[in-house]
């Protein structure tokens, strides 16, 4: 297993044609189809950083903010923003495709959390994620924040513990 | 519409036995499948309290605390925990139940956001939620502080605005 | 393997919402996808009984009285209505729920019969069944009726040892 | 639409390969997914007599024999066997194949009821099916008592008229 | 493993309803399903023709000159045209059957090429396939010049010495 | 419509995990699922060109070379090769990562053609398809030759006129 690899190397990109079977009763793509995509291509990134097999831990924010109709051409690109020991957040990001113009329009963001294992489930260290565009550097120190508000909302540390996040409500 | 419904009218209750389609390389239930199957079960809670057509908005938080193996039984159960005009905050517990004993655990739990809108897609005013048991008023005042550091992040709220919050963290 | 088991704990209820991928031509729930999601709840129930893994044997009966559209909620509720050493004969009921009053109607009932297996495949005696309601008692009296008909369709029973069932046409 | 049609018209053959989502955790084909495919493969017998949309009203009698395998090759062999106004009863006949002689043995039967339905859903007079080999002799005669048994216990035909039936029991 | 296997003896056929699922955004089967329909009703036959677990090997050639429609019955019929050492060409003719007449159109026609494996998958070799009709008898032929012309694809034969498929050009 | 588009702008990528119900009985992507893989690809590659409705008209040739694995990590990146009237030949090429070193193996190629079509299924012209790299015009112009043999094998063109074709026997 490497030592660190860089976001770059995690980018996984997957296109989808939205099919009849995909959508609810309004003609528009299903929230959790649209999870079960995101968490596909978010532990395609994951594996991609430490080269195991890797579960999902969590699903930290998913926001759906513009309806997907039948027939929309959906990319998906998701990359690891950061890693702690043996989990790793990865950042999503959904587009859907102009059908005239063939611009795309982001209108999903997702950050799950995946966990290394091995083939009895322990878990295991992995390389450390590096940054290096201005995004991924931003995400990177955000994902400290996000990883100490999940420890408190789960009571393994005290608010007061959570600098990064104090700072916030100072 | 009716004007108020008990937090106890908008439960759901589904079953699912896990098949060989829906598990990943490890033989365990994917992330994924459950991420939708939640979705769908919050979806019909959200539906119990306004009568209308629901379409996920969010999710707040999920976290996968045990991987659960093919042919496990398992039992979602969703209740809607707070209503703010438009949209419902869904709280969804996952248990799996014991082949020998039939004791159910809890392994998952997860919060979703759904926003009732009408034919064209507009939202619709939502009956208020009522909590009854000590279990459901907790949550219903937690849902306040979720939505607040929710709109935060968006960056729709001022930190210091969000009292319920920033009280955590004095 | 406990001696008996009530009814009641055999219960088994799913939740499901019709999408566009269940329905016919009609934009009904297709019939086969109903038999289905029954024979999953009713093996479920069946599992509750005997706690052991269990093959659907036959389906008996199962009528569709009204149809149910895209959209609509609908939930299986199954119970075993009676064991006979290795087979266990579990009675379903599918509500349909209305939109805007949220009121269930029953629109189907089915019966399908179970056998307990072991991992080579060969039966295994079950639990005795225990009704306590009086619907739970009758559903067991006819049970044994559906049996000797089910034999004697089968050739194993000759009709004139078929006490309980003729006495129908005396 | 013709005024009668022979059973042979009405004859539906389709090969399945059973494909490793079709299979329960023993890794046999899950009861539930035969279901849907003879309800499929029925139809379409139906839908051959009355060329008309069809829709299943029943199941009657489904045994399941013999468990069928992962990667078994499965024919399924279906024909109208009666028509009674707008309902037809259709006979399916499931085969497996042995993979080394191709020998293929019958492992299930099934009967199904569908009722020919108008884009309103309203019922539609159906063809008189017309039987010509002794197979299709036999169980054209033994629909009508299987139509009896099934009034009866629908309570729409007393015990006493079902002539046909009564006659087994004398 | 029998010497020689007749074209008849490896016939399969299949019959399908086009389901919603099944649809593009058109309301008409969507040529990749078919494909997998085909594909698997061509492995049936090659498995016919040799009792071994086959693989397909290629696609050579699809023409879909039909659109087929939500709720049309579609049947497949598949028979090996010619065997050569451990591969088999299967050719596959697709119908649609008129709703009202029953009539059964063509509206495809494939040629998918299969490998008999072992459990390592290693290749093994497969019975010679006897044509009787003229028209098996004329795909056997073809089949020749069709292995040539794709051997000359691959750059694994020189066009010279392609002599079937030359004299097309003479 | 634009009067051309590069072949770039058409590249398609999508990456798939292959899950369990994907496979056939050895445990390795069933052929089909890939052919409707590379099927939904190619047209959205063939969309990106022409901007309109695209239905799958025929695929001229694909092989596979390799067995692709449970858990394998596919992807699939497709390019308009050339256009023609109202047709279009997509190139698709699949790549299996492997699981440590993280290299890409190309193990399929496939050519798929599409139609262009309005919403009553007659045809449109579509734009230019502009090849830049070599790569692209070595297929751009290969893309006219099996163009030819296409017609010759359908019949609608004779060999002697194929001028491109019949320089390979010369």
């Amino acid at each position: 297993m490497k030592g660190k690899v860089t976001a770059k190397e995690t980018c996984a990109i997957t296109t989808h044609l939205v099919l009849p079977h995909e959508t609810n009763t309004l003609g528009n793509l299903m929230g959790g189809v649209l999870l079960n995509w995101m968490d596909i291509n978010s532990a395609i990134s994951a594996h991609r950083l430490c080269r195991r097999v890797v579960v999902t831990a969590s699903v930290n924010n998913v926001s759906f903010n513009k309806s997907i109709g039948l027939g929309e051409i959906v990319t998906i690109k998701t990359k690891v923003s950061r890693s702690f020991n043996s989990s790793m957040e990865v950042f999503s990001e959904v587009y859907v495709e102009d059908h005239v113009t063939g611009e795309k329009l982001k209108c999903n963001e997702s950050i799950y959390t995946f966990v290394a294992v091995d083939q009895n489930g322990g878990t295991i260290t992995v390389p450390e994620l590096v940054p290096e565009t201005d995004v991924e550097k931003e995400r990177f120190d955000a994902a400290l924040r996000r990883r100490q508000l999940s420890l408190i909302l789960a009571k393994r540390l005290k608010p007061e513990d959570a600098s990064e996040l104090k700072a916030l409500f100072d």
